[in-house]
């Protein structure tokens, strides 16, 4: 897919830099890094569902996961140009307040020192000291500004604990607005195992990685456009992870749903200045294309136009299950999509492979 | 829409029959009909986030829930040609064991007979005695052959009691294969209300109607795929509400998770016998065109095929919030949706209008 004079670039790529291993290696409980006898090798385990007795408990932690050089390895071999790369799930969300503020400290600055290594090949979200509270957290918003690879921030579904629609947010939505930093949304809380079934253990962790993460998305940010969050920060830019978990596709439903709502309309809420879920995905939503299929993807390119799609990976996870090759299959399944959704080489891949990415980022050193 | 020659179909479409409001009436917890003085209306309430004390509690029972005619009515208001009606959620899944069998004879031979009113202008799905037991359940449907308007039988997600993906059912699914009959799937529990978050209820019922119900959908039918449903019962048919809840769109991501699988791999599950998601949309799903909108609708429209693609209006839900005048809001943002999506008169829009219906649910007198 390598297009000549414009770069391809990975906005959804992430890192754990080895101070973050540290941290997990302390911990007992999920999220935490350990080996499990009689194999040396360290394993992490982030989700409860990967947290039991299995073949699969967790997953291997390789270079690729700590150190930069497998990264540029990486994107060399999958003709990546730049990556936007971004603390993993589930970023600081467990710190202890008294200690949020410096841990995030540390984190971005290791993550800016490691872009640096390789100036123009990388950039950065940031992570927010959420748990460390409001002022705290947008002083950290303050200090962005002095890295230099920095270009928005990543950022769960719970914020201060309540979700995206909580109000005590609002300052800090209005923070990221002024400073220009998008937020990378990304989920990890997936849904209550109740929803999965007796018998969702025979099927490894497909269902709360395949569904559970794209459903917490969309609730997350349906919650944000239901309390108008998009009137009182009206430039917050959003980039959504996986295509927007399903927003593309349900946005007509809850627009529906809402237009026909007696309490909202009781409330007051449906008056002309109401802003639609199609002018939101327009305006203030950018989408990955983490989608793995051109069927969800010419969606999502339709949904919030074709200039708000950007290209990425998911690397470290999604890796070959045998060593057939070089390259990642989940990768090319999401190059392929872009090329089966609008042609190699069309305007709209170019855009969607880095064009808009460059852009929107700002990603010149 | 009217399409000359060809008639238009709502195959999403439910009833409530006057003996399943005396069922309802008769009840004091969820699904209930009641008045809520000093208004002497009857309301239904029929989800634990309508059961509150709001302006919106539950929702009016007007005729259009129980008479015939004012289907008929909407019918012709609206230009369908055909209707196949459905007993509304959540069906008899809170009926006893001892009085399931009767119940669902009962609902059965007055749906029938009140296709039987409007020769050629009623089919229906029957609803199943769920809580019968095995053998009870087989009965009916063999039953439903003697019962002469019926085209397959509307279910809900919980099955037995422990979802769809339960070994239990497999010979229930193998005699509706054998009857031909398909399945209307169709969500009704929505998702546990802790996602919604504290200040759902003012969002009224848009998170669990919006959302809850297309998620609900479309983990049912994973669930079923992962379980390898598709496999044992090869011909299964399944109608999906909603456009398939998000499938459509989750398609690429749930085959990518299945094949990364380290689990699955280990089980043997990877092989290439294995039915792709991909494969069993084309083969064993139809998706209504219940989406309100043509993003979402296209996406559809290229997972299961244009051929599998059946228009539907949700009636008596999601009516005008005022009485703005006859046609619903609702209904012509899903014809707004196949014209926007394939053009006006085009053969994609005759065959989701009413084509595909009328070939795969046999749809003459």
């Amino acid at each position: 897919m390598k297009t000549s004079g414009s770069p391809i670039v990975d906005i959804h790529t992430h890192v754990y830099p080895p101070s973050y291993i540290s941290l997990l290696k302390a911990r007992t409980s999920i999220p935490y890094v350990r080996s499990f006898p009689p194999s040396p090798s360290l394993r992490l385990v982030i989700l409860p569902a990967e947290d039991t007795e299995s073949t699969s408990r967790g997953r291997p932690v390789g270079a690729e996961y700590y150190d930069i050089n497998e990264k540029i390895k990486f994107m060399d071999t999958h003709d990546i140009d730049i990556s936007v790369i971004s603390l993993a799930n589930p970023w600081l969300d467990w710190v202890p307040s008294s200690e949020a503020s410096q841990a995030a400290k540390d984190i971005n600055d290791e993550v800016d020192a490691e872009c640096a290594k390789f100036p123009g090949r990388l950039f950065a979200f940031a992570t927010l000291p959420l748990s460390g509270g409001t002022d705290v957290i947008i002083a950290e918003i303050e200090r962005l500004k002095t890295l230099k690879y920095m270009r928005g921030i990543i950022l769960g579904t719970t914020g201060l604990g309540k979700g995206l629609d909580d109000p005590e947010l609002i300052p800090i939505f209005k923070a990221l607005q002024a400073a220009n930093l998008p937020i990378f949304l990304h989920p990890h809380y997936g849904l209550p195992s109740s929803v999965w079934g007796e018998r969702s253990n025979d099927y490894g962790h497909v269902l709360p990685l395949a569904l559970g993460f794209p459903l917490e998305t969309t609730i997350a940010v349906t919650r944000m456009i239901l309390a108008d969050v998009f009137s009182t920060v009206p430039d917050l830019q959003m980039i959504l992870a996986h295509s927007g978990g399903t927003l593309p596709f349900l946005a007509g439903r809850i627009e529906s749903c809402i237009e026909h709502d007696a309490h909202l309309q009781a409330e007051g809420k449906l008056g002309a200045h109401r802003k639609t879920v199609w002018e939101i995905l327009k305006k203030n939503i950018y989408l990955d294309a983490v989608i793995y299929g051109d069927v969800g993807l010419k969606a999502a390119m339709q949904a919030s136009g074709e200039d708000r799609i950007m290209f990425g990976t998911d690397h470290p996870f999604f890796p070959p299950l045998e060593g057939e090759g070089q390259r990642w299959k989940s990768v090319d399944t999401n190059y392929e999509a872009i090329k089966n959704a609008r042609g190699e080489g069309s305007e709209g891949a170019r855009l969607a492979l880095g064009g808009n990415a460059v852009r929107v980022l700002n990603l010149s050193t």
